[in-house]
Parts: C-alpha cells; structure tokens; sequence
C-alpha cells in the first residue's frame, strides 16, 4: 500500500487503519472482479465496508450482463447496502474497489457520504479519485472523502490486462 | 434557449437542431420534476428523447423516496432505456433534464454513448457539464456529448428555489 504520489503527498488522506484491513477487503473484491469474467465484464470488484470493518455489501461489473452503462461495481454495492440501511447516507462506510473510480462511481460516493475510497490499480483514462479528476476530495462539492490507492495494485491491474490480452487474442 | 457562456463560447457545441424540440422535451422534464415534490425530494427531472425526438423514457428524483444516492433522474432514464433496449449503448439519444447534471449523471451519460446532454439551470454546487467540471466535453475521456444548457432555464430554477424557501419556512 502507498499513497498515491508516494510520500510527501499533500492531497491525499491515507487514513491510520492499518493496512491488513484494506488487504483483506481487496482480497475480497479481486474475488468479485474474478466473477464477473463469467459474463465477459471488465473484472472489476468492489466491497463495502461498515465502520467496523465487517464487508456489508459486495458486487462487480455487470455492465455486459444487464446490458447498463450504470452498473459499474461500485455503484451496486452503495445501492445494495443503502437498501438494506433504507437510508442514502453511508456515513462510516469505506468504498474498497479494484481499480480507481471514475467520475460517476466517485460522485456516487462522495453523495452517499462514505468516508473513505480504498483502490487497486489507477485507471489512466477515466480515474476521478487522483488520475484525471480528484471529485473525492474537491474542496468546492459538500463532502470529502479519503482515498487510499495501491492496495493490491499489481494484482487488481493484471487482472484487467489479462482479460484484455484475451479478448484481442480471440478477436485478432 | 442559450449557450452555456452566451454567444462566443467555444466549448459548448450547440446542436443544429431547433430549440422547439428542446422546449417541448423539456416542458415534460419539468412535469416529471414536479412529481419529485410528492415524496419530498428535491424537483428535477429528465426525459431521454431517442433519435426521431420521440420521449423514450422519463422519471424523476428519487433520492428520498428510494434512500439512494445513486437514483438522480437521469441514471433513472438511462437505466430504463437500456433495459427496453437491453444494451448500455444509447448512441442518438439525447439526455434533458432540468438541472446541469453532476458528476456522477454526466460521467453515466458519457458512458452510454448518448450524443446530447439539454438541461434546465446551472447547478453553481456541483453541475459537471460546465459549472464545475465539464465532464461531457472532456477530451480525455473516451465519448464526447453535445450541450445545450440554458432551456426554461428560470422555470427549472423557480421550482428548485420554491422547494428549498418551503422547507426552510417548515423547519426554522
């Protein structure tokens, strides 16, 4: 686990819960990145955690699957967990997810009030919790939340480029 | 109807086709808007127009009423029409809604391929196509969306004004 610019980062909140949470957590959502290979989406995987550390919801990308550009991992599991709460406000839940949000699952977290984001691998072409946006800790939106990234990352970002080498093996 | 910065903008590409089409869908946002009212969330709504300009789908806020964070009218519609089309692609859809959509809702529309993005008011807290980021036009992302902000511009805005002036007489 590192921060994001390593150390001597300024923007980036690493929290004081040790490290062996956030592993356990992401190897809990590599798990579900794994599953959702078996309906050809991207393997993203994401757990949901509750301020006791306990997984309380966990998803992956179900894009392909129900045919729906919104089903991203991430925002299942703060769906899933605000239906079983019926409440929209997360507050004391932490966002473990594969690979680095993009602008809509990190939005959906800052609105659903999580207080933390942990990631895998940075995603280069649409991350929004460091890499082409940082809206988890805009000082201009009405919450900030944490951000904690690499965990696990060699691990989450094989796992994407293994499923991509394939498909352009099988596509040529 | 006009463009986000008045004329001489240059980042907002206005579409070519005529602001009665824009009106009229937007006349129907406003009613969904309204519906909001029933179950106490804030008045927005959209409607997704495929591409004869034929209302293919339309719902409103539902934060409250559902407890979710995630269930903005426009991941509503969005949603919606993949599953009658069972396919996350919207590519001729045009999203109207009316308020500039978030992050989260830009980012949805971006990902679905729609081709155009009309909204109401300008949302100064967290609007992402223009006001604080302009997701929908970003060159770095995979998908660029058409805008055109600024349609009933002050009955959207009135309706969002009146609600928040009400609750603050209730709840002193």
């Amino acid at each position: 686990m590192r921060s994001l610019l390593g150390s001597g980062s300024l923007q980036v909140r690493v929290s004081g819960v040790t490290g062996d949470t956030w592993q356990h957590a992401m190897t809990n959502a590599i798990e579900e990145a794994r599953a959702a290979l078996d309906h050809d989406d991207v393997p993203i995987g994401a757990v949901l955690l509750d301020d006791s550390g306990a997984i309380v919801a966990r998803d992956h990308n179900r894009r392909e699957e129900r045919g729906d550009a919104t089903a991203h991992a991430e925002m299942l599991v703060l769906s899933d967990r605000s239906r079983q709460l019926d409440d929209w406000r997360l507050v004391g839940h932490t966002l473990v997810v594969t690979l680095e949000p993009c602008p809509m699952c990190a939005m959906a977290a800052v609105w659903a009030r999580v207080d933390r984001i942990v990631f895998g691998a940075s995603d280069l072409k649409a991350g929004a919790a460091w890499s082409l946006f940082n809206i988890p800790q805009d000082e201009r939106l009405n919450h900030r939340v944490e951000l904690v990234g690499g965990v696990s990352e060699q691990a989450c970002k094989d796992l994407i480029a293994s499923f991509f080498a394939e498909r352009r093996t099988e596509r040529p």
